[in-house]
């Protein structure tokens, strides 16, 4: 299959790059090095070593004996050189990560507000535009998020993008039975612009009969696949920045450097979880099903794993020894949450899921402890609020011991 | 009240603009212009001569005494602008129309659809984050369609932007009942852009506890309020191209000039309809009750009948002798379709409406037959094709006679 990896350069789509080439598939990346950029802003970086992209195919090239492409085009500006590339090129699927991909950096100022809907919905929007343009029936595979659903569900299984819902029609009458799109409940701008897409996707679907598949996407963990593990020129991003590093990898980055993991809020949040290796398994499967043409978009939960964010820092405290300390949320959101989500079509297609239980002390020794010398902790903390409101002052540093 | 009305030089924007000067606020217009660059570029005009901005706020100086600002802005564009202009004239409301509002135009070609998205969905990011960056407590107000409802709701009656549903539990368990922002179903970009707002809203009116309130607006006819009567100069823009004339206004055009009236497919779509008149009463109705800060998006149908196309063709018909023709839908929609929908805030807060058959006449004297020598026959024709499976060759010119 002839696939273009939108975002190809980034912590998701560098991985499902080398993934898809190894399995014979002729890939070309498609990005902008705008993450590269965003780092340079922040004064941060991955704590993993990551080489330029004419080094990472070099190493490619050499390990797997397999071509990598590469076009530094910014979809969201670019529209001609995106549909030149189309023309060019003639995909058959395109992987979609080319989105600004942080809640907490899209929640920093109005000016990052802005370019996180601006480069979002363009990108996005582009993309639709270029594919009818193009005339090709090229299927788009989208990462999306778990986050469009919202957290607050009531207890209520999350359904794979499609709600069943019954309309009270009056007295006499029987209920009228739809199925809609999950009413959506975005908990930060970035979220927000993964409901934009959504309402992209169907117009397009609906109206040119595009082939689309969206993947609402848990919280990745984990940073090493198969293929980045061949040479370390070949390693994964690891971000552990309060703006850009997930829970996961902050706690693991303070476990490693032996300081307290610091938990916003209660640590209540419940949140669904994936590990980098099951991500590209399930962008493979993804491009192995698509929808027909004339089809809904087809939507899959992509996530394995639901954990709270207290017992995340537990589990871990007890794995490396660190104390759990409780600071105030910078988000504006529940402090506790349910969260059950369906994920029977990745399941039923074969995915096999890596547990947490199972990898994450892999993940402390071969990532976090690895390269803990290159750890910049005053990078940690969150520092955007959602809200001047909940600007929290100095951390209360309340301290809470590790349940053994 | 201070009050800033974006997009204020439009067919909207501008009888808006004079209303509320006239009832004794102080307006200030921002306004790019667009429109007029839009007439350019499709080689139409106003079938109504309007008059520059300067020329129309010195006739509205002549003959009310009143004052109106102006400032030329692209607030898609220009955030910086818009954020020091909130900051200088703190606003009480702001009235949003600024973005491009017509279907076909929003469907002509991949850069028409991709202008659309980007200036519309900027449009309203920009004053939203403006607004929370000002620290200022604007109510905004803003111009939104009928047509986020879509046209396929089984003859269930459209409530005012808020669904009450049940979601089926389970066996044993009792319905979960909720309220969720109704499911959108948009027929066109520029209708999809309306989507894109509403969920733009939705977020910042809860995280911000921003005050919005959202009119969706049915299909403006009628020309002339009682503000741009007192002089021609004040007159409104009529416009009844394929692009930006709305049905009525092409019918009511065809008509004058004895042309037969060309009704799309089986003109069996129905559509709601409000006069410009009620227009501007409802704006000022909704800037009278504004939403509380916290309160989700108040949103309100602001529409006062529903019409089939064909019976509007035979209404007119019957008025002016002109005959009916039917010719291929340029449009992907159902050929007929029900519209019920709840209008009941605007009629309980005051409004009186205008009712087609009242007015009708009266537009086909004061707009269509008196400026008729202006009219350009070969503009009317809808040119934009919604794909490209539905380009359609010559007319088929089915004649219809008028039903006496």
């Amino acid at each position: 299959m002839k696939i273009a990896i939108l975002g190809g350069d980034g912590f998701c789509g560098w991985p499902a790059s080398l993934h898809l080439s190894d399995q014979g598939h002729d890939v070309v990346i498609i990005d902008n090095l705008s993450r590269r950029r965003i780092d340079e802003e922040l004064g941060a970086e991955s704590l993993t070593p990551i080489r330029s992209m004419e080094e990472r195919i070099a190493a490619w090239r050499e390990v797997s004996g397999k071509e990598l492409g590469f076009e530094n085009l910014d979809i969201a500006r670019d529209y001609e050189g995106l549909l030149a590339f189309l023309l060019r090129y003639r995909p058959d699927a395109v992987v979609h990560f080319a989105e600004q991909r942080a809640a907490p950096y899209s929640m920093k100022s109005s000016a990052h507000k802005r370019y996180t809907v601006d480069n979002n919905t363009n990108a996005t929007h582009n993309l639709l535009a270029a594919i009818v343009d193009s005339g090709l029936d090229t299927h788009v595979v989208h990462l999306g998020t778990m986050g469009v659903y919202g957290y607050g569900t009531a207890g209520m299984e999350i359904p794979e993008g499609y709600l069943d819902i019954e309309v009270p029609a009056g007295e006499s009458e029987k209920n009228i039975e739809q199925q809609i799109l999950y009413p959506s409940n975005p908990g930060s701008i970035y979220h927000m612009t993964k409901v934009l897409d959504q309402h992209l996707f169907a117009f397009y679907a609906k109206n040119d009969s595009l082939r689309i598949t969206d993947l609402h996407q848990g919280i990745i963990w984990g940073t090493h696949t198969p293929q980045t593990e061949k040479d370390e020129r070949l390693i994964n991003r690891f971000d552990y920045d309060g703006d850009y590093g997930t829970v996961l990898n902050r706690f693991l980055v303070q476990a490693a450097l032996g300081y307290p993991l610091t938990v916003h809020g209660t640590g209540g949040q419940t949140r669904a979880f994936i590990h980098i290796r099951d991500m590209v398994r399930c962008i493979e499967i993804a491009l192995d099903n698509p929808p027909t043409a004339g089809d809904r978009v087809k939507i899959f939960n992509q996530m394995t794993e639901t954990h709270r964010v207290r017992d995340l820092a537990n589990l871990l405290g007890e794995i490396s020894g660190a104390k759990v300390e409780m600071v105030p949320n910078p988000r504006k959101e529940s402090a506790e949450n349910d969260l059950h989500a369906v994920n029977e079509t990745f399941l039923a297609l074969g995915l096999e899921p890596t547990t947490l239980s199972d990898g994450l002390l892999h993940e402390v020794e071969e990532t976090a402890r690895k390269y803990s010398d290159r750890a910049d902790l005053s990078k940690i903390p969150a520092r955007s609020l959602w809200t001047e409101a909940q600007a929290p002052g100095e951390p209360e540093s309340l301290s809470a011991t590790v349940r053994r």
